[in-house]
């Protein structure tokens, strides 16, 4: 298995990634669709990839997406001058689930957050996945902080 | 009331200030000590006033600091390609809490999200904080999400 940055070319398989429902007990396709690549895709995409506290990391086997997170590196005055590492858009294949993967894709993150000199990682996950609470306290992480959120448009 | 990207000549006081316990039962010194400026404090800040998507943010009033926060715009594939903002390091000073200036700093840090093009704005909070999780809520935030934290140091 290989955990990597993604590419342009990684693209539409990322995007079909996160088009797949990420509730635990979600019937996805077998096989992630290709999801049209937008403008406003490919501008973010751009973003994320320009800029050194992003990353959109994968794991692949054998030219196979099986999953994908982005970490955000952020600086802080906190916690002696260290970065804290932000995920989001966690998915694992839905045809590839239960197997670890998920916990595999995770520890390999805060395996790069640490190697990076990151103080901590931190994340948030919807009330109603239940399943995936447990599934990060399993990991050490610890449910500490309720999640708010506004949108703006 | 001025709302502005702390400078260099700032940090001092936004150090004192997030030294303060940020409950909100805290009765904290009327005026905030000089907190000693360490390496690790100067490079973090400096790392945050040179990222373009990092913004330690404060609320000044007669130069006098009141409030501070920090956004960070995060990139990402969803929301039509919209950036999130992530609000960390709300802090009001200890002898002005009470009289709606979180409000107003927390609507300033929303409209300048706004402004920007962010599609969402986002924190978390210690779940010990039960009056601040209504503070956000009064906002019009949703507590919809756990949040998660692992120390990796």
């Amino acid at each position: 298995m290989i955990f990597r940055p993604a590419t342009r070319q990684d693209l539409p398989a990322v995007l079909a990634l996160l088009a797949q429902d990420d509730g635990p007990a979600a019937a996805g396709p077998p096989e992630p669709a290709r999801e049209p690549v937008s403008e406003a895709h490919e501008l973010a995409f751009a973003a994320i990839e320009a800029d050194p506290r992003n990353e959109m990391l994968i794991l692949e086997e054998g030219g196979v997406l099986l999953g994908c997170l982005q970490l955000t590196y952020i600086p802080g005055l906190g916690q002696g001058g260290r970065e804290r590492a932000l995920v989001e858009a966690v998915r694992i294949r839905a045809d590839r689930r239960g197997g670890g993967l998920g916990a595999r894709l995770m520890e390999l993150a805060a395996d790069r957050a640490r190697e990076r000199g990151c103080g901590l990682i931190q994340l948030t996950s919807s009330k109603r996945r239940t399943a995936a609470h447990r599934f990060y306290e399993r990991l050490g992480y610890t449910r500490s902080h309720e999640g708010f959120k506004l949108p703006l448009v």
